[in-house]
């Protein structure tokens, strides 16, 4: 069995984002961890006392009986055929703030679409709301989608009706890749009235999930999946919202992630602006009012650093190692060759020639007359 | 010349909110300054270096031109023939909170209307906002002048068309005294459409100005004017207004006096609130979008010391010393007739039985079947 595989077996056997299979994992790998529940027997360090080795020896049956009717290699074939892809950590493609969620990190995600997942999500922002959102809401929401992605800031949301379905069409409307995150298979149409939403997103984004093929959504999914849409994204923004609402699920995950949180005021006389009013009366969250307040917020490549901004992650801090040295190697104000940038990178041509395609397509440089040089930073 | 005198002529000789006028009336005494300006010599403190000297002089010569053809008792007579009064530091009425103001304290206010000023604002909310306000706003005004007092805050505003206007007729129509704060004279309906809406407030609440009775607005009156709507209350909340607006002006002098500010949010597709979506975007004002949320941040009696609100006034300091040595003989947990109090305060019966109505005017206190206690504090 290899990585991709035991990692397959072990999604069948987990429940999503369980945090004891998490540092099971991060101790063992995906293979051992594997072993550990077929044979039972627990890691020395796991075993610290007896009532935490009663509870991991209970989790170890649970997950032993599920592996024993998983077939990864036929998840495999069948996430293949339904033109869907399984990364996992290390992978290109696998977006590098997702380690950020500690324990609870995914042991892998299905894919399916044409956008690469990682460079969609290095400038991208989470538009959230409520299902059951007003027309205010739905303009805000597209306004929103059309926006960021005219700016090159990648749409993340949760493929819902109301405010979610809203930012992707906007995303969409706006020629852009946007990243659609499901409680379910990727291969499943949930809501089912998206069903041609989320065949367009397919074609032009990405759509994402924790569960193999074939699986339904339940609720408790619906609210593990939203730490996804925290934190793929540099910062949430909530459109609409009631006081009890998914939404203020995902504007929490983006807080204990320390990802920026927004939210859009609306009248007060609309039920449907009341948890956003909540989040800015508690002051969890900004006031934003536009698209490009947003993106002031989340803050321009280079421009997120200033010290009373929020926010750890450095796009760069994404980036594969050597696509990273051909970054370093770019100079500011004048612009090279792609062979003197291999040179200057220590990096072989044909792997600089491809990260300057992606430096490139993530807005990092530039192409000039002359070779590339950096972006400047938005103001 | 006596202090009421010399003040309403020093009313006419400075500029409303003068600070060089502030700092010599502190200085010298009323009837002092009046003899300083008259014959043109500099009291020796202020005669620090020849610019401040320079400076003076002019201010002097300028005060005299006006001194000379003012007539104070003229003044007063007109003003008590139109109904008003004039009041002067120290006076029962005058609301200590505006000593907050330093030197741009006013020389004098006059007031008409059956109201007590001072009394009046002890639990005291400044409702402003855009004249030009939408539909929303109008609501939410009234809806803000019931509500506050219906709890028993008095609104205390600007009396503009629009967002004041609105806040104004609410409070009458829930019965309440209201402070219409005017940048010309109490005599004087301006906005003239509003002149019912004046005559309502004579009835029910105060009309308020630093102008003598007779002298028509001016723009620069109504910047000063607006640190007394904010002097006066305990918050500032603004309902509308655009991003160049005399309400946010208002905002600017309740922060500066380390009063509480708020501001209601609107539809973010909205002119009018975008203002207000920029004093919580620049996390200046709180959000609020009730009445009750106004009161919780302004704080019920006994409760606005919790650590983590703003708002150094309590009423209790505004009261006078006889009837803050009333309340202090009241008991918390039991009830006390009047004689009773008057020996604990050790303050005469009819000061007692005065400040007893009073301080239960203003919410300290209510009357039990077996005398007076404190009210208690609202959660």
């Amino acid at each position: 069995m290899n990585e991709l595989e035991a990692r397959a077996a072990l999604m069948r056997a987990a429940d999503v984002g369980d945090p004891i299979m998490g540092r099971l994992l991060d101790h063992c790998g995906a293979h051992d961890t594997v072993t550990v529940i077929q044979k039972g027997i627990i890691p020395e360090p796991f075993a610290t006392n007896e009532s935490r080795e009663a509870l991991l020896q209970r989790r170890l049956r649970r997950w032993l009986a599920r592996l024993e009717i998983a077939d990864p290699a036929a998840d495999l074939t069948a996430g293949e055929q339904a033109g869907a892809r399984l990364i996992i950590p290390g992978d290109q493609e696998w977006p590098t703030q997702l380690d950020q969620l500690g324990h609870g990190r995914p042991i892998g995600i299905w894919l399916s679409g044409t956008a690469d997942l990682r460079f969609s999500c290095l400038k991208s922002v989470a538009v959230v709301g409520a299902r059951a959102a007003t027309s205010y809401g739905v303009h805000v929401a597209s306004e929103f989608g059309v926006g960021l992605s005219e700016t090159g800031w990648t749409v993340v949301s949760g493929g819902a009706y109301g405010i979610d379905g809203a930012a992707h069409r906007g995303a969409l409307a706006a020629d852009s890749p946007t990243v659609v995150v499901l409680a379910c298979g990727v291969d499943i149409s949930y809501p089912s009235g998206h069903h041609n939403l989320f065949a367009a997103v397919r074609d032009q984004g990405v759509i994402v999930s924790e569960c193999p093929p074939g699986v339904p959504p339940t609720r408790g999914r619906f609210l593990i999946r939203n730490r996804l849409i925290a934190a793929l994204s540099r910062g949430t923004v909530v459109v609409e919202a009631a006081l009890r609402s998914g939404a203020l699920n995902t504007a929490k995950h983006a807080l204990a992630l320390d990802r920026h949180l927004a939210a859009v005021p609306g009248p007060v006389t609309s039920d449907m602006s009341v948890g956003c009013h909540h989040l800015l009366r508690e002051r969890k969250a900004i006031c934003v009012t536009s698209p490009e307040e947003m993106i002031d917020l989340v803050g321009a490549l280079g421009d997120d650093l200033a010290p009373n901004r929020r926010g750890p992650i450095l796009p760069r801090d994404s980036l594969s190692e050597p696509t990273r040295r051909v970054l370093d190697a770019i100079p500011t104000r004048a612009s090279l060759g792609p062979a003197a940038i291999a040179v200057a990178a220590g990096v072989d041509l044909p792997t600089t020639l491809s990260a300057l395609g992606s430096l490139s397509a993530a807005g990092f440089i530039t192409r000039t007359p002359t070779g590339w040089r950096l972006q400047k930073p938005s103001p």
